[in-house]
Parts: structure tokens; sequence; C-alpha cells
């Protein structure tokens, strides 16, 4: 590969055996695997999903719905609150055919929907068990059983069922307290849906760190984790994947060294990484970890290699005393990003190590 | 303007008025001033500054060069240490007759230039004088010396001068301590410069809040400052410049209201305002402040609604009880960036008030 500029680099084992090991969580916890597909953005990488089966997505946005639509999939939840002024474009897609499904929150928006949605929507309601982002509260059932209410009794709204997106389950230190959040949040949806009686409803949970460690699903219909396509370094420091588990890297040239501090400058910043951080030892925020780069892959982290500071275009990379000697300016290093989805949708096209490239949505749509 | 989706923006009187003030600048200080593209990466915005009378623009990589090129700019400085990786990018850009000034700190860098480059290329030395991310250090002057005799020697290459971002200027609590960074520099580099001797060699200070602060900038010869021509939070917070002369916000459609935290749920999020952050009263991290939209432009910041969560399409303003009231599911709020330069590379577009679309680099190239 002639890298000579920072480049998203693919592992598509590692993506595979990611994308194989959900799946077998999926069917372990008899469960339906409705993948989020908001982390990759591409078109080539959602082929890899369809031969392994999966036919309906999950999106963040309706933007991300008509590419993944123009891109031959039939069977899409937006999930984010639906934003009414996209009513448009909804009815856009539903006239293609495309099976669509939104979430809701607000009477407001359920109010919209009604006098202008002209063909058959899928409507779940968001429901917030702890997370505190959106999402109806799931103590406030009143309101809850009042927007099923309104779906039902509105023409081409249908209610399709609950989504919770636990993303708390990404600020603990612990597989446990990620499946106490879980458990916790299950059953409060749970009796949600006791609540609201004898209706045929979905239960799907979002977040990947609770779909890749919680074992005991039982309630729960489909599950829609996006990130763990990739992993990344948050997901390494919950000890949610393994770092060998991480399937990208952003390969950076090295520009400067500065033996004084034993620090390397690489092409490699905010617009590649965005500024995601975690604190290392010491309280010191990073923004990645560095490893080298071979021809199949890369390497395990570099012990104390962690890219300490970005501007636009500048990383700062902190290395060790022998790694600085060995580090060449010239060289290209690897980076493991700290949020996979921030760092893809920034750099928008994926390197693999046989020589393809994959689109990403931000770059071509 | 028909908004549906979080949309980037630019009130066009605003950008004029910060361009033609950086101009007055330039002039009352005897420099030129050399601008830095990195923060629009638009062709259309470039022409403003052309038709004030720029021809020598600065950029922060190879690819912007190349797009700047493509759209008839002829004298290009990259400032970025130069990554050796880059030569034959360079050597297409030098065919093509563009006059290209970099940056080197490195020995090897030269000699991989010695070897490889084909056409004259300008060479700038880049001095850190405290800010510690890339640069000669000012105080090495061995070094500094030895790379402008290589220069000097080696064919194709000239010595065209020193450049210094002081982006320490970013870090400090008032405008005197901007100055008095600037001061420290410039007595640095005019050192340097008596220590090189009787050669021609020009000087230039790159940062925004410098530029747009220091009203005595003897012996510098030129200025590169970017995020000027929109300003955003940060310089507002560094009292660089006054809120008002703020020239990008998001558009931002909200998709729900949660009344029990007088929170407002907008499709605004770290893929549209990456993740800078300021800190507010009581250390509460926020990424935006909420302004309302007008047909020609926004209101000043709503008192105490900022932008205090965002995750990767969501964004989270806390407002009070008041605006709270106001504010209607469905409506379209503004947020003035914490980052203009990484909003605008992350939205790749630009909508005026008068109904004009400016291209992004990081959408077209």
């Amino acid at each position: 590969m002639n890298i000579t500029r920072p480049t998203l680099l693919l592992d598509e084992k590692k993506m595979i055996n990611n994308l194989d090991q959900m799946l077998a969580k999926a069917k372990a916890t008899n469960t339906e695997l409705i993948p989020h597909f908001k982390t990759h953005q591409s078109k080539e990488i959602g082929e890899l999903y369809r031969s392994r089966g999966i036919k309906s997505i999950t999106v963040s946005s309706v933007k991300m719905a008509q590419y993944f639509a123009q891109n031959g999939w039939k069977d899409i939840t937006v999930a984010f609150p639906f934003n009414c002024l996209e009513i448009p474009a909804v009815n856009d897609l539903l006239a293609n055919g495309i099976d669509l499904k939104i979430l809701v929150t607000e009477k407001e928006t359920l109010e919209r929907l009604s006098s202008e949605i002209k063909n058959h929507l899928g409507v779940m309601i968001e429901i917030d068990a702890g997370y505190g982002r959106s999402g109806v509260p799931a103590a406030d059932r009143r309101k809850i059983e009042s927007l099923v209410e309104i779906i039902e009794a509105t023409e081409h709204l249908s209610f399709y069922g609950l989504y919770c997106h636990s993303g708390n389950t990404y600020h603990v230190d612990s597989r446990d307290e990620i499946k106490n959040i879980w458990s916790a949040a299950i059953q409060q949806i749970l009796d949600i849906k006791d609540y609201l009686g004898d209706r045929n409803l979905k239960i799907r949970m979002g977040d990947t760190p609770g779909c890749s460690v919680v074992d005991d699903m039982l309630g729960v219909d489909e599950i829609g984790p996006g990130n763990f396509i990739f992993y990344d370094l948050v997901m390494n420091y919950l000890n949610v994947c393994d770092e060998s588990d991480i399937a990208v890297a952003v390969a950076c040239p090295v520009v400067a060294k500065n033996e004084s501090d034993l620090r390397l400058v690489v092409h490699g910043g905010a617009v590649h990484f965005s500024k995601d951080h975690l604190f290392g030892d010491k309280e010191q925020k990073f923004f990645g970890e560095m490893v080298i780069l071979t021809d199949q892959g890369w390497s395990s982290i570099i012990p104390e290699a962690k890219l300490i500071s970005v501007s636009q275009e500048h990383g700062i990379i902190q290395v060790d005393a022998d790694t600085f000697q060995e580090i060449q300016v010239g060289d290209v290093v690897g980076v493991l990003p700290i949020h996979s989805c921030l760092t893809a949708n920034l750099i928008k096209e994926y390197h693999t190590f046989d020589g393809k490239i994959y689109e990403h949505l931000e770059k071509v749509f």
C-alpha cells in the first residue's frame, strides 16, 4: 500500500470476526440483529452484512436511510427522535417501497405526521431507561400509552415497538456495571410492555457495550448495535472488546521528531480523529494509541505510545526512548482511534490490506 | 431558506467585515496578509480574498494546495512540517507552475527533497517560539543555521524565511497575554534573523489571536491567520472578537423537548461540531451556544442556552424556562460553534442568506 497521507486502514478479518461474533450472540440470545450502520456508513461494508443474511438495518439520520435505500436496503429504522422537517424525504422513501421505521417521543411529531405522511410508516417509541439523552422517560407510562394510542389511531402509522439505547453503558468501569444497566433497562421496558397490555410489539436494545457483554436478553426481540463492527479504544478500555478486535487504524505519516521530549509529529489531527479522548495515568488526555503497521495489519499497541495532542492537521505522539529511536521521519505509523464512528465519518474512505477502497456516505452522498 | 437538516449558515456581511478588518490590520502594521485557507477550504470564499487583492495564500496540507491550485491560486505556502511522502504531489504542483513554499524542521526531510525535488521550491523554517507543537525550538540556533545552509546548498531549494505559529495564544486569559506571547516570539525570531546574518528572509506569524490583537508587529513581514474569517466561540471567549463577529452558525432542527430538565434535543452532534468544547460556570463543558435564527442572520447568544452534550448525531441544549416555552419541536435553532474550522470541515458546505451554496474541499475533492 502506497500511503502518503492520513489513511483509514480496515482489517477485514477482524471486521468479519466481529460481525460473526455478534451474529452468534444474537443467535444465542434468541434476538434478531438489526445492525446500526452509522458506524461504517459504507455500501460495501453493508454487503458483508447482507452476505450473512441481514435484511433489516438501523441508521441515525434520514440522509443515511436515503443512502442505504439507494444501495438496495429495503427495511430501515431511523433511530433518532424523528425530525418532522424530514417528512417530505420520508414520503419519498415510502413511495419508493422502503419499509421505514422511525422513533417518536413527541406528540407534536405525531400530529405533523398525521397530516403529512402519505404511506405506511412504522413507529417505535424511544424509551429513556436512564441514559438521559433522548426518549420518553421510562417512568412516564401515561405519555407512552398516549403516544401509542395516537399512533394506532393515525392513518398510515403503525406501532412497531419500543426502542432503547442505553448509552450510559459507555460510562462505566466494568462489564458487571454494563450488565446491571441492561438488566435495569430491560426490566423497565418489560414493565412498560405489561402496562401497554395485549399489544404485539417489539423490544429493541441498541448499544454495543450491552449487546457485546450481556448474555441474558430475555424479553428483548431485537438488538441494534453499530460500533461493534470496528470497535475502538473506548470499547477496549471498557473491556467490551480485546485490543485485537479493533478493526480500523489510521495510517499517519511521521513528519518531525523532537528528541528533547520524545515526541513525534504526525499528519493526523482533529480532522481525522475528531476530538474524542480518553484519560491515561496521571489524568493525561489522549486521542489515540500507536501501533506499528505491517503488510497485512498492525502490531499490538506500543506501550505508552499515545497521541497526546491533536490540532486541525497535526498530531503529537509521545513515545519512549526506544520507540523514538526506531521511528524515522518519513515513516508511517498506525493510530487506533478513540471513537471509530467519528474517525470513519471524518476520513470518509476505507483501505483494505488487499488494495480495495470502500466508500463512506460522507464522501459520496 | 428551507432548512430540514443540520446546515452551516454563513453571514457574508460579517465575513467580509472580518476580512476587511484584517486587511486594515495588515496595512496598519506594514505586513502582508497571506491568509490561511484551512478555515474555510472553499473556492468561492477564496474569491472574496482575491477580490481584495490577495494573491498569496497559506494552507495546511498538500491536498489543500492541490485544491486551491486547481482553483487558480499560484502562490501557496503549505504551513505544516513537510511530509516527504508528498514529494511526488509537490513535483506535480511545481510542474504546473505553482509557486510553492513549504515548512521544514528536519534534516532528513531536506535530504529527501535534495534527491527527489525537480523544480524550484521555496522553504521556510518553522520556529517553535514556545507553543511546543512543531517547529525547531527557537533556542536551537545551530540547527536552524544548519538547515538554512543545507537549503542554500541544495539545487531547486531556496530559503524563503522563518514561520512561527504561536498557538499558545489560544490558551490564555487576556489580550495582554496574547500580546506578551507575540512580543516574546517576535523577539526570539528577530534574534534568529540576526544570528543568520546578512540574509534576505521573510518573517511570517500565523495565529488569529495574535494577528487580531497585536498592534505592534515591528520586524514581522507577513501574517497568516485563518480563523479570523469566521471567528468562533473560542475567539469570543479569548476576547479576540466580539460575539457579533462570528460569521457561521449551525442550523439545528429541534426534535424533542424534555420539560423536567429544560432540555432541547436537536439534530446536531459530533459529526457537525466535532468535540471541541469550552467550560462554562461550574466547569460545565459545552460544545456551542444557541442563537435564534432570523431571515437574514441570527440573534445574540441566548443567555445560558448552551449545547451541553453531543453524541454522533444528537445534541442536547440546556435552556432556561422562558426559552424552553418559546422553542417548539419542529423549530430550527442556531448554534454558534466552538471551533469554526472543524465545524466547516465536518458540514462541508456553506449556505448564505441570499440562497447561495459555497463548496468546501472535503465535499468535492
